[in-house]
């Protein structure tokens, strides 16, 4: 009785900070979305006390007392898998964040915010000595940061700590092995595909659609997906922002995109992949709702799901023989003209570019791995602050065969580092394995599903996404649920495997 | 020194508190613009999350022991005015919010939250007697919320404590005095409007403007009145809801507004008003933000504010002569026939009707009697809930001389006592009362006011409220606030005198 009742008054609390949480998700999409601009300052006040409650929360002694209780309790071994990862990831959770003083996650919080405007401004003037100190600055504190979270987490490197953060229980020597075969993978197929023949052709993605039309084309396509955005049941809706994002879970997740007039594409692909993040979201098991269980899995699996709608689905034939024909009609007559076999060639055009944001789906891993192993060597003290950019440049050159010229196009490009978010990258390519060994068991398991896809039908494999991966949250670390629905090990192979068929069929090598 | 740090204490306790009740503002907003429809119930989480991580800051004895302190201390007397009206309304608050006993708050809240929910089926069945039982249960509750705070605020009536929540050392009596007046007043002027052989022609406000030039509209108008929501620096933005509102202050001050393409002067009159209110919650003195003085005075004079934007300038001839040829442009062509005599009259059509939110300028205050007549019974138990309606009705008659045959038209219409808001409904007409008083002034002080805004100039107006009204925030009570701004005492000859003026010159008697 007691475990029990022990148990539920945990509960209890992590559904406090839940409902906190989600209410700090909604003031901070509004201060992405809506809020007029005068109010800066006080939103950053909101969220720095929004935050600093839900850290009292996390930390409160009453939650170590009650977790010490249950761990000693005789009843213990008859809690089942549920409560036990429940408890595990409150553990984890009360530890991690009760071992970092108060004072450092503050002075982290606080350089954060120095740094993105420093970033913001150097990225301007094109100077990163400009940014060089208050970067140093905020490094020299995450190190502090990853130097306790090691011995918490008991990872063998602080920045596999970090890694821990975003992908529970991931090393970099895993990381090292995956990213090697994949660049290697990668390395190999680019000539095939820049020196194919038959090349796309990008021009007829300029052709002009006004926004009022990319907004319904959006909500066609987050609706196709089944991300309801317009009914009187809907728990989505579909904002402007400059950079694109999801927030929010189960009865209210939001996506937003931007629109280019003279580029639309753009909007349909950044809405197939924020629809992708918000499915997940949405179709976490609703029996878990505001258990740590019902959590997403990482930031890693998360990816997987928007680069699966994104790529695998979204960039393939077999959905614009179902999709190209409703674009055209939202759009009509602007895009009549458009051809199913020359637009998908169009969308699925390769070429090595600085900026990761922009890049396709073949390169854009290797910005990726770039950054990777910057960030290994940069918290193991193999380089300075003052050598990325060197190291960023020979990189580019080494592995897109690219020339950096100026570090805003280079190493700041990015908001990661000037935000503190260490050990993040990796996330995004495993997110790209993980959807290329997903992709290896939907084809067993539904093997006509592209021909479903091309018939518009996408009820199987949205419930085989549900059913694997989306409703089992955060019932095991990324490597155990890979396991659990693949039967694999974290494997480059597939994903190169769905890159190579694809492109060769595209480019006709 | 030790009184100067204790203070210190208070006021970053009550920054915090307001800079979360701020981020609630926003939480809510959101529930009334934006929210997802399926994110009810969540959202219902939050806001009863934070409401009770308000109540739990603002009855900290951390709060009652520092303000002990303070006024034991030897050097209390060197306090200044406004460190003295910050602790008094800190005591306030600090006594109300910890004499009322948690369960009776939570026992409110969710009654009020079943109240709302029956009413809203009694209001669509049209029958009283479904809502019966659960007003009756919320007036049982808000008695016992009346009688706790009659002692703790020392009125003479349970019911005075209730106005005191709105309108802070308001009572019945006084109010009745004034409205005993008002009342007399407006019967004697209804029957010359009545009776004018000049009559409005409302049909000119049914013209048909589309929603988009509608909210062009609402725009210039709210600029033209200072409240800027497009601009790079704008602190204030415009959407739309059922029932139009303004919420936040300071930095981050929104209105909506609700709009209707055959009736494009509700939106226009809505607009204005909602920007009287906004203007207040901007204006405030930014030196005593985040501080008890540094919020609005009360109900009633943040309504004089709303009113006297909407009425005394929004419905006067020389406000139209100087925007009617913008809002011409702005609906071009459909309101170019407008003719600036017969839209000013049309404006001001007055006529009795059943529902407050629709009334007249100069029939609303009936409404609001009716309503404080009737609070008064039911607190000091001269009627019971279940006699209501007839009491509503015979009053309508008497009053307005109408005929109210259905409840939802009649005792049901406002969802204020669904809402547990006993003590409210004065406010609104105190609030046209003050807004009369503050005109007698502003004659004196800009005798050419008139003038001005002919021409489209409302500087000194705008500068006139803020320096005399809203710039005070809470340094008074509202009777005091009222004698320092027009030295006066609480009369409602001077609002009546303004509409005896108005009218008889646009209907000729």
């Amino acid at each position: 009785m007691t475990i029990q009742s022990d148990y539920k008054k945990l509960l209890r609390r992590n559904k406090d900070l839940r409902v906190l949480q989600s209410a700090e998700d909604v003031v901070h999409w509004d201060m992405e979305t809506m809020m007029p601009p005068r109010a800066v300052e006080l939103r950053s006040q909101q969220l720095a006390l929004l935050s600093r409650m839900e850290h009292k929360m996390s930390t409160d002694p009453e939650i170590g007392k009650l977790l010490k209780q249950i761990a000693a309790s005789p009843d213990f071994d008859k809690l089942g898998q549920i409560e036990r990862r429940n408890l595990h990831l409150i553990r984890k959770n009360y530890d991690e964040q009760t071992a970092l003083p108060e004072k450092l996650v503050e002075e982290i919080a606080k350089q954060q915010a120095i740094a993105v405007n420093v970033w913001k401004k150097a990225k301007k003037a094109r100077r990163f000595s400009l940014f060089k100190p208050d970067l140093e600055k905020l490094v020299g504190l995450i190190k502090q940061e990853a130097e306790i979270l090691m011995k918490v987490k008991g990872t063998s490197t602080p920045y596999d700590a970090l890694v821990d953060l975003f992908e529970p229980k991931m090393t970099s020597t895993e990381i090292d092995r995956v990213f090697d075969g994949l660049r290697k993978g990668l390395a190999k197929l680019l000539p095939y595909i820049s020196n194919a023949p038959r090349q796309p052709d990008r021009n007829q993605l300029k052709r002009h659609v006004p926004v009022e039309k990319q907004r319904e084309i959006s909500r066609a396509l987050a609706e196709t997906l089944g991300y309801d955005v317009t009914s009187p049941r809907a728990g989505g809706r579909i904002d402007e922002t400059e950079h694109p994002f999801t927030t929010g879970r189960y009865d209210d997740v939001r996506i937003t995109t931007h629109y280019y007039p003279d580029d639309f594409s753009s909007s349909i692909f950044s809405v197939l992949h924020e629809t992708g993040h918000a499915l997940y979201d949405q179709n976490l098991n609703a029996e878990w709702k505001n258990q740590p269980v019902g959590s997403p899995c990482s930031c890693g699996i998360h990816e997987s799901q928007s680069r699966f709608v994104e790529n695998i689905i979204g960039r393939s034939k077999e959905f614009w023989e179902g999709f190209l024909p409703k674009l055209k009609k939202l759009a009509a007559p602007d895009l009549d003209k458009l051809e199913l076999e020359s637009f998908v060639h169009a969308i699925n055009d390769v070429k090595p570019s600085k900026i990761r944001v922009e890049a396709d789906e073949v390169t854009y891993s290797l910005h990726v791995i770039v950054r990777f192993q910057i960030e290994q060597d940069l918290f193991s003290d193999k380089v300075k602050v003052s050598e990325l950019p060197t190291l960023w440049n020979e990189k580019y050159q080494e592995y897109l065969g690219l020339k950096i010229e100026d570090d805003s196009e280079g190493v700041m490009q990015d908001t990661h580092w000037a935000n503190g978010y260490f050990g993040y990258f990796p996330s995004y390519t495993l997110g790209n394995i993980y959807s290329g060994q997903m992709l290896t068991k939907v084809q067993q398991d539904i093997p006509d599903w592209g021909k479903q896809l091309a018939e518009g039908k996408l009820e199987a494999i949205k419930s085989w996404l549900v059913k694997n991966v989306q409703s089992r949250g955060n019932l095991y670390d990324p490597a155990e649920l890979m396991k659990t629905v693949t039967g694999k090990e974290l494997d480059a192979g597939p994903y190169l495997e769905y890159l190579k068929e694809k492109y060769s069929e595209l480019y006709g090598f």
